[in-house]
């Protein structure tokens, strides 16, 4: 495993206070091996997409978060599955992202996770969420998928999560992303 | 064909004024047979989705989508594909709309159409968007599939749709829409 | 409820002897409500689909299923997922049935169910799936979606399914089946 | 550039003579840059997977398959679109490849391309092969897409690509296949 450093920048696709996705995304930071970095950033306040207001003039959090996902070694997505696809919070947030002349996105791997309530544990978030990567040309890790069902039984009154599973695929999950995002780097 | 009146709303999935898909959905409102009337609703002041503001508190506007929606025999989707996805304005507009107690698109017959620059005439966003209607127990209308590539290509300097294969599937769209309308409401 | 009475076509996605996929929809036979009959058809023996060999040359058995389709109110798929998607053994026999000039599929109600030995129970195949029900012009039942995860404990030593939540949403699921077919035939 | 020699492993996804999709492999064949070699294999003799059958009994050409894959530095696919998704003649022959124990595909980079009549060019059909691609542990290139749309234009009599896009894409495509490889090989 590398000695290196890496610094990842994590969103939550969800908004609310006591989300599940925005636990495991602390649960991310608590259990990420000791030369991993994970910060969180905030998407709430990104307004609605509009090509006639946002050509070239994008809100000063936007260019903020632009340049950390930039200055990143990847980053770290963890949302919910709204009407079995990506919410529109979090799409939104990307499609924003994305229209940024320095292309945030480029060649950046990205981890996806994610925790439902339901059974299939965001499974059809996180393959929207993929092909999505394809148009960026971000490289979306492969394996561990974390996948968090049931979403209400795996985490404590504090909101820790409890699950060993998950426990034990979230480092592995980051361990990937490091892996994938000095892969990237590497001459080709 | 049915000599019954059919009344759809619509809604454009992208916010600027230029738009080639709210110039589609004008074509559409234009192409339909007599017998069919489109009304245009707007989604440009919906805001993002949050569980913790919005649970049992609809802004005002939404109330009445969902009503108008409701007493809809159909709902045309027109839209763009924003990073090989449903854009995140329509998306989080369906995400509020669903989550209200009258679940506007229950049991909803649903036309699906898009605009797009490149070759693939938002395909990639129709079968996202399709998935959506599983979950929101909505049926969308197999064929045909309005999908306008080259969108610069199709419009006129005013606005109309000057591409031939267009004009004569939208009308088909339509009565398909009014079709599997009528169907879901019959007896089963 | 409709007093009439349906019969649908079954079709296995897995070719082993002990499939749990097979297994569901023997359980899928046994729970069927009276009015409604499920005929098995066996698709093992249908090669691998080559233009240059099947252009108007399909094997008997081929026109055999094509016909019971046909006559059928309505299809039942069950199916594993392999890879993610749907197994190349359906697949093969649903691009051969595509090409009968008499469209089997055409206008026809379809039902969709999986057993998988994982937690998301075939959800990626079933969606795969429904994308190719769109191009066959079927239209393929909403709700409930009958996915059995974890199948290794969900049948007894005789493949008798035992699972309350599939032995209840499977009957629910040929209800819904029936009753999406009468709508399809109803007029539009 | 690297100035590394590669050598990939070939598949074109329709078994007839006349496929403008195994033209399309020759024409990548004839385009490839000096240092990168295609070797074509054929997947019409692999039979339909059983495990009862297959369970530790893999045909001959299937190791021979398996062999070549892993020897290789990449594999491009080269495939049709049926029924808006993965030929199942192709699907088949990736679920037989997968099971064998020497997991072909495990961390293999991929090339995707497709040619179809239609106006979508296959985009469906990679999509839903990207996804495999995910449950197999290999990573598949993302840009360029090559998607020979109305591709009975695209070819000469003889079988010659002569769409000068394609012709331009198909090289790029080899090239980035060729970076990804140096790159999954690299350290993590």
């Amino acid at each position: 495993m590398s000695e290196s450093k890496f610094h990842f920048v994590a969103f939550s696709g969800s908004l609310r206070r006591g989300s599940y996705n925005t636990m495991a995304l602390h649960a991310a930071q608590k259990l990420a091996p000791s030369h991993i970095t994970i910060t969180q950033e905030d998407i709430s306040d990104i307004p609605l997409y509009n090509a006639d207001l946002h050509t070239g003039h994008f809100p000063e959090h936007v260019a903020y978060l632009v340049k950390q996902i930039r200055q990143s070694d990847g980053v770290l997505i963890v949302s919910p599955e709204y009407n079995y696809s990506i919410p529109g919070v979090l799409k939104n947030a990307i499609d924003m992202l994305s229209r940024h002349p320095d292309k945030p996105f480029d060649n950046k791997a990205v981890a996806i996770m994610g925790a439902s309530i339901g059974q299939v544990g965001t499974a059809r978030m996180q393959y929207h969420l993929r092909q999505v990567m394809v148009f960026l040309n971000a490289y979306a890790v492969n394996r561990p998928e974390v996948m968090i069902a049931k979403a209400q039984d795996k985490f404590d009154e504090q909101g820790n999560l409890t699950d060993e599973t998950a426990k034990k695929q979230i480092p592995q999950l980051l361990e990937a992303l490091a892996t994938l995002s000095e892969k990237l780097k590497a001459a080709g």
